[in-house]
């Protein structure tokens, strides 16, 4: 071997953190496993070369038990695995491979969160606005109280009766209006035509309120289409993107938050994603995957389905995600959980008091529940969240 | 209400297919719930146009109890739900949000199969090459038996070295040579070099032997480097790709799938995919996931762990891959299944037996396990395949 072919790695490591039931033995030997599995794959007595022993395979920090026990019965331990930074490359498609990719397919291994040196998380410009940005953004209004959301929907409707809508619900109050994740480019609701009716909506209701409405339509979209539907939305007036990982990829996301050309803020959308949080001791917890992963790529409000209301989310999840929303991350920006989810206004004051003034409320269907002025159901909604 | 806003649909609908845990009369109301939730996501009550329940909202077709029960202990239906092909509008994006998006969230729901009229599945390519295109592609030696795929690596050793290994796999019979998953483009393995270094080697190899292995490099990218990528490798004289659509969304695979300038076959890897199916009770089915929707966004060959490696699918699961490769999807190709995860020699005459001679036998790190001598070992694979 001669040495030209020996690695010169800088020794700095992130670290991944995952649950595993077992005891701690059991763990310890399964812990080490995973250091192979998501670096070298190969049989580690079959790997001569010491240098890629020592610098490339993962290495065991921490294996200690927890309390309690998993959703199956078994005792839990927490491993912390740290990784060559150089091992992740620069690009988020392998960082989210080694932290996850072959170790998905345990299934009964979760990973829980990750931490990143300087090194790592800088190559990652993360939320371009993030909390701060975002309130900044939308002005002096916006300040000391939670943001206020609502979706145009329901599909079918045509482009210009959406907007009649969108009219209402900035006049209203609300400061962030976003398409249905459903609203893609149907024959018969098609993106341009949304965009633009639904952008001149809200601009015109801004200017009779002299507040900063955004209107963020669904850019989600085949990899091909997805950068040009984002700078196409911009120049036709609307104020931010909907885009769900789940569907694009997380990187789709992460393009258009980098894209100079774009440079509106991002909601994310969890469709898909779900699979991730339900399964049994496996998966991605709530923080790292809707608070840590959309935050790496670039979402500066993180929508998810708030506890109680028509899907399945715990308390402590929902507190999870604002964990991965708000813990330091580098100089990663700080983003909004935007709870969601089949909500009411009369549970605006509960949420504010849950989520306090850091997060964004989101009603859908229900802001059209309490008869046809939809204005005024807005304004409803805004008192309830001053509450 | 104008005219002008009615909806003139079709009328021709596809169908998801589903399991959830329930009686029959507990899983009708559910369903009915679902055709709401990937349509118009709106109270329905609340829409009064008669045209949007009619052509938007999905229907559901069938509920039958399924023998046996779910791992929780629930008995389970099989429900068939049709939606309009025109909610899924021209993009697979859309058409997995339909049959996925939002009910991934809901804890007991899994997607196991769906069928396509003509009309919807015809707007996608699909494979390129499926099973009888990759035959024809490899020529005269590749029929009648499976073909045999190894991987390149550990991660750590230089392109030269790395090289060194394809050339002897290629001489020792190999078909299809893949990168390793982890192999992106790190510092200390820079994606240009190593697809020139071992496409020379591969292309070598074949002149000596007269036969046409193929080397497939990881181009699983970040969404803005992913063309180029797989354009590079191609022009470098690459056989095929290796794409992680896990990693990159499904659409990223598609769009190299249907480039004319990259044009080459995929393997598609499964990192990042598992706890779709490791979710209890919801999640996608093994079939759906690994076959299906792999179809649909362009695979060849669809990797995934093997029963009784050190992953942890069952035969039954195994055997549904195989259905969702094979099964009728339109005018869509057939495409391989490839059984990996620690898989070793000893085993291929088993293998052989279970998928029979359309398959792709993949064995990595254990084809270095039988002395230095790797181009006997493939040798000694090749052999086993033959039995």
């Amino acid at each position: 071997m001669d040495d030209s072919s020996q690695l010169n790695l800088s020794g700095e490591r992130f670290a991944a953190v995952y649950h595993m039931p077992g005891s701690v033995a059991q763990v310890e030997a399964l812990a080490r496993d995973i250091c192979v599995e998501q670096t070298v794959e190969f049989p580690e007595d079959l790997i001569s070369r010491k240098d890629i022993h020592e610098q490339i395979i993962g290495r065991v920090v921490s294996v200690e038990p927890l309390e309690g026990s998993s959703p199956s019965g078994a005792s839990v331990c927490e491993v912390a695995i740290e990784f060559p930074v150089e091992v992740a490359g620069c690009e988020l498609t392998q960082l989210l491979n080694v932290l996850y990719g072959n170790v998905s397919l345990k299934p009964s291994l979760r990973l829980v969160r990750f931490d990143m040196p300087a090194s790592l998380s800088s190559l990652y410009k993360g939320p371009r606005f993030g909390c701060r940005g975002l309130r900044d953004h939308l002005g002096t209004g916006a300040r000391d109280r939670p943001l206020l959301s609502t979706a145009i929907k329901p599909m079918g409707m045509s482009p210009k009766e959406l907007s009649e809508y969108a009219y209402k619900f900035a006049l209203g109050g609300i400061d962030l209006i976003k398409d249905d994740h459903g609203l893609a480019d149907q024959s018969f609701v098609r993106l341009e035509e949304r965009v633009k009716c639904l952008s001149d909506a809200v601009r015109r209701a801004n200017e009779e309120t002299g507040r900063k409405c955004l209107y963020l339509p669904n850019v989600t979209a085949p990899a091909d289409q997805l950068l040009e539907r984002a700078r196409f939305a911009r120049r036709a007036g609307a104020g931010g993107y909907l885009i769900a990982p789940g569907l694009t990829g997380w990187d789709g996301m992460r393009q258009i938050a980098d894209d100079e050309q774009c440079g509106l803020p991002i909601m994310s959308h969890p469709a898909f994603l779900g699979a991730f949080t339900t399964s049994q001791d496996g998966g991605i917890s709530h923080g790292a995957l809707y608070g840590q992963i959309n935050r790496l790529a670039g979402a500066d409000v993180t929508i998810f389905p708030n506890y109680g209301g028509r899907f399945s989310f715990s308390q402590d999840e929902c507190r999870d995600i604002v964990d991965g929303c708000t813990r330091p991350m580098g100089a990663l920006k700080t983003i909004f959980p935007a709870p969601a989810g089949g909500m009411k206004v009369e549970r605006v004051p509960e949420l504010r008091k849950f989520y306090g003034s850091e997060s964004v409320l989101l009603i859908g269907g229900d802001l059209h529940r309490n008869g046809s002025d939809l204005v005024e159901n807005c304004r409803q909604f805004a008192k309830a969240s001053r509450r």
